[in-house]
């Protein structure tokens, strides 16, 4: 329905994730109108993200270099991975400030309906990590869905031979959360892992 | 939270209207692991609608040359004019197919809150073209909201002394509405513009 670039425009950006026809024309006729200075910064902003980031190759994280951040400091724990299913994943749990240990990025989770098996995810890499024998307990915080379950089921069988210490993160009500409104799956989960107060 | 380049990109999509941090996250990630020649694509589209768009000197529409491609094409009547707020809105009358005259874009509605008056459209360059005498109809197509219906009463008092023919799109029920959710106002509206069946 527009001319030429502004529709090409329209296009590009309707193929992005969470961006309808309606939000696409928004945000087309927002960067007609903005400053051509912004504009060529988020063009260079995606050029730059293609051409300088990359995947580090110990733990599949994003990262400038070929070692992430997270890998290359020396003040981090060898001995304890955390297994996530996506390097947003890794900026969650550093958001914490809990995690001291290292990550190890799978790039999804076992999900039969899409097609993902156990080959699709980094698991050869994370075994080849153990080898050496420094790693002493494994972390699985995949998503607590189907998926995520299922991923840390099959890891932990996997695992089980080798003798570590392998934990899955705790499900439960949501801190802040209202009783009245969870559902009764974390609400079980949450009667399972009942603590001791210690007062 | 991000490594140096991922980060500047999350940054400038979060910037985009309606994109909130989220949704920027989610899109940056999608274009850390898209093809790099559709990122090309869509760098270069920002680009080129900052390079090649302009407005049309005659009515305000987005263009790419002096004047747009309504205010070029011969078939459309010269005699009736639609003013409208935005582009968009040229776009929304054009996909109706009703419409064989031309445009004029105001860049806006007057808003006392926002801080437009009349000085702030395009309510001369407007005047400009009634100058000659070809345009005999004017289509008030401002929105059916307070500052499109300020802005259409401004125009028609404007425009009386000139003895033109000034119409305003009407108001009613929208088609494939239901009674019972419009709004009173609209359903208000939906009987005063009452038509006489003719079975």
């Amino acid at each position: 329905m527009y001319e030429g670039v502004v529709q090409d425009l329209i296009d590009e950006l309707g193929r992005l994730p969470g961006v309808g026809p309606k939000s696409a024309q928004r945000i087309a006729f927002h960067i007609l109108q903005s400053d051509p200075v912004d504009v060529r910064r988020l063009a260079h902003a995606l050029n730059e993200v293609k051409e300088k980031v990359r995947f580090c190759v110990v733990c599949g994280n994003v990262s400038e270099s070929e070692r992430c951040r997270v890998c290359l400091d020396p003040r981090r724990d060898p001995a304890v991975i955390c297994v996530v299913e996506e390097p947003k994943d890794v900026v969650a749990v550093e958001r914490t400030r809990e995690f001291r240990g290292r990550y190890h990025v799978l790039g999804g989770a076992i999900s039969p309906i899409e097609g993902v098996g156990p080959d699709d995810l980094r698991i050869r890499e994370l075994m080849t990590r153990l080898a050496d024998g420094v790693v002493t307990e494994l972390i699985l915080a995949t998503d607590p869905n189907l998926e995520g379950e299922a991923t840390a089921t099959y890891l932990a069988r996997l695992l089980k031979p080798m003798g570590l210490r392998v934990t899955r993160l705790a499900s439960g009500l949501p801190v802040g959360g209202d009783l009245e409104y969870a559902d009764e799956v974390t609400l079980g989960r949450a009667f399972e892992g009942r603590r001791l107060l210690d007062v």
